[in-house]
């Protein structure tokens, strides 16, 4: 009895706070309907249905769980995070099946935990004639998963060490008493950030031509980089080089660290563009684009620079920032764009932002153990330091870097093996077990590729999309950590 | 002037080895014509002129060298590395250009490069009508370049300290004086050991029917985990189960640690089976191709099971071992398949065998370090040790291996986007980069795969995968170590 007991009272605090979303999240439920003024809703029922059970759940957790213990061990941070990005993708859904849309379970659960996890893949077909609350969800579901992740990776992330994430962890991620109000201005700056910026996009999607509703929509999920559209086309629909541009500098601002956003606002001037991480995420936004228009441009008979560059930056940007927007097909643009396409789903933007990936920073740390590794057979006695925006890097950070890289790998090579052994094609299963870790959306190729759609997959494929998705979205090491036997014992 | 004569003073001891090397190559080059007793060697010319030249450009540079300075610095083993593979890949080029059958400069240097890194990759069709002495001159290279990475890692790699080399540094690789005999015994027993294998191998072969001609280029060819044939089909020629159970357990003993056999062969009775790589290495060798036999079976309404389990079980032998044999065309078995071969060419053998890939050991360091980062996840201040072997892993051991496998993965992000500059396909220049790196010879898909040849590739692709091949055949870094600006300074 008292081997049961114990756990179950010490998650109580997870239970509080995930009832506590809960309760958001039917605040947020009612938003479809009452924007669109309940005349383009027509599915108002389903989402009054789903908030208020969503709110009951809610409050029942809160009743359960008050005035019992709020000390969150360690430990129960871990559960935490993991079950509630798990639960809410799974109530997130409900709008979806309880819509007159005709959406499978599994359909409704693959689109919300793609909304939350702000991948974007879809398996709604016929966007463009879509309920528009549906539509509305899935670009609020986006926008409420791009600050939930902004929120996990200060509050949360360095905290739980995993992934070389303790890089950033600062005097205000200790959770102490001193640190507590520092943490408090840190998060309301970061949602007066986003939200701000959310506006701005609208807003500037809105002037240039959007209709509101389609700017409301492509705005939050720009910023969250999610790259939930209300067209088929994607951003093709507008057919215009200059919202191009406006959604390529409203992405880089999604995959940049929204601390530093922060930082700047509070009077720290320079802080983002001396962030070495975000020197590395620019340079390459800007010099990759330009090499492939290059390229293009070499190869083709009959291309036009100005706008094949627009459209290049453009769709680099979207696949590097994780967004998964696109303007065109660019899987058909031959071969090596095919494959640097395919490389560039790895990357991920900034750590701290709504971007998925790996990560610049893991990069630039592999790179600093490589120059080191250099130095060291040249001169095998040198004294070497390791630094990472000017402060020291320990080689706690650098295994734990590692293991994040190899357990990255491996879930790869998992999925990629289960969506194979569902017949899918090479192509397919590795480029779609990429994008659900990496949180890009689409994949590759004719089926799942910028054109294709996630609609014809097998829902075994879904279900195991799914769980790439909440891996990647948390940093997987969070769930290994929770599914390992060793973490229910003791 | 100073600046220009020191470091030419310190090449005279490589100029020396090398030139040694040359000579013994010349002799080799008389083989082929030697052993077909001229009848079957329409290219005897083309062999006599080759071994004339070699071995005069030998006694060239021993004259040279002679007399100064043997001492080698440590620096200058990179050179001597990295710059003797590449001279005696491009010398050894000579009888395929000089021979009757119209190869071109850059199809001879690719086919030697591939024999004497072991790759078995070939750009030539219509083997099985192919002059014999050609034939035979390929498995010889192929035979000496599995001698020559094991002597190499041995003599060399743990000095070098690269990728993680360091792991397998014993008191018999440290050259110091007292070292000096202990490693003559050790080398002596490894090519006593290489060369009883090889003979074994060739004999089975021929007991079970191959021809003597057959069984002499297999045998040598298999234990050197090389997989250059005498038949287009490659071991699907002689359609035998029991041949290719007999290849299958040649190449395993290819791939595993030579260093081992000489010490059991010295009565250390057990150390082979009681080494962790080798445990994970037989693992692999049983495991999967069971499961994929199971898979197979499953799916397929006409399968026969035995011989159904003994083509998986050799042709994913083949791959893991890199030796690059196919007895039928592995990817055209079905998804699951194809992306289980693609990922099985990423792994490799044992370290101190003549396999290429990733090797077994570094995958291990991986996973000793994840689960180190689970560990310290639960248990924020336990005291963790790494053990290899019953051996302590160092820290620099661990960064020496993820600046090997960043740079492996750089290494195969190049040559992939080089090829599909070229515009080769997706498939075709990732598992030809992927091939060329892990010196497994054939890639994927049609063009490359199993049942396809490297002829169709344009030149320059056949030379980035040249400079692939000698990459991987010399783990990287000790090619990057010799080509960094820092190198050749101070
Ligand atoms: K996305
Ligand atoms: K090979």
């Amino acid at each position: 009895m008292v081997k049961i007991e114990r756990p179950l009272r010490n998650l109580h605090p997870v239970i509080f706070i995930v009832s506590v979303m809960f309760v958001l999240l039917s605040i947020f439920m009612t938003l479809p309907p009452l924007l669109l003024l309940n005349a383009d809703a027509p599915n108002a029922m389903a989402f009054g249905e789903s908030a208020a059970i969503v709110f009951a759940m809610g409050l029942a957790g809160i009743l359960a769980s008050y005035g019992k213990s709020r000390d969150l061990k360690p430990r129960y941070m871990f559960v935490l995070t993991v079950f509630s990005w798990l639960v809410i993708s799974l109530v997130s859904a409900m709008p979806f099946y309880l819509s007159d849309s005709g959406i499978s379970v599994t359909d409704a659960i693959f689109e919300s935990t793609s909304g939350i996890t702000t991948t974007g893949a879809t398996v709604l077909v016929g966007l463009d004639f879509m309920d528009q609350d549906l539509l509305l969800w899935r670009s609020i579901l986006q926008w409420i998963g791009g600050i939930g992740i902004i929120g996990m990776f200060v509050a949360v992330l360095p905290f739980l060490r995993v992934g070389g994430m303790r890089l950033f962890a600062t005097e205000s991620s200790e959770w102490t008493d001193k640190a507590l109000p520092r943490m408090k201005t840190l998060s309301r700056g970061l949602l007066l950030v986003y939200v701000v910026f959310s506006v701005v996009a609208v807003l500037v999607y809105w002037v240039s031509g959007m209709s509101l509703f389609d700017a409301f929509n492509h705005g939050l999920t720009s910023i969250a980089t999610g790259g939930y559209s209300t067209s088929d086309l994607s951003m093709g629909k507008f057919d215009s080089d200059l919202i191009l541009l406006e959604a390529t500098l409203f992405m880089a601002i999604g995959g940049m660290p929204f601390f530093l956003f922060v930082r700047e606002m509070h009077g720290q001037r320079g802080v983002l563009w001396r962030d070495q991480q975000v020197r590395l995420f620019v340079s390459i936004l800007l010099l990759v684009p330009l090499a492939l228009t290059f390229y293009r441009w070499g190869v083709s008979e009959d291309f036009d620079f100005i706008s094949g560059y627009i459209s290049v930056l453009f769709n680099v940007t979207s696949v590097v920032t994780t967004s998964g927007y696109a303007s065109e097909d660019y899987s058909a643009w031959g071969s090596l764009s095919f494959v640097l396409f395919f490389f560039l789903m790895f990357i991920g933007g900034c750590s701290g932002s709504t971007s998925g990936g790996m990560k610049i920073f893991r990069f630039q740390l592999s790179l600093i153990v490589l120059k080191e590794q250099l130095m060291r057979l040249l001169h095998p006695r040198a004294v070497l330091t390791r630094n990472f925006n000017g402060r020291p890097v320990s080689d706690e950070i650098i295994t734990s870097m590692i293991a994040y890289t190899f357990i990255f790998l491996l879930c790869l090579l998992a999925i990629t093996l289960a969506l194979a052994a569902l017949h899918l094609d090479f192509v397919t299963s590795l480029s779609g077990a990429l994008s659900s870790l990496t949180n890009v959306g689409p994949g590759l190729g004719a089926i799942i590729g910028p054109a294709g759609n996630f609609a014809s997959l097998p829902d075994a494929a879904k279900w195991i999309l799914c769980a790439g998705m909440l891996l990647g979205r948390l940093e997987i090491l969070s769930v290994v950590v929770v599914l390992s036997p060793g973490f229910w014992r003791s």
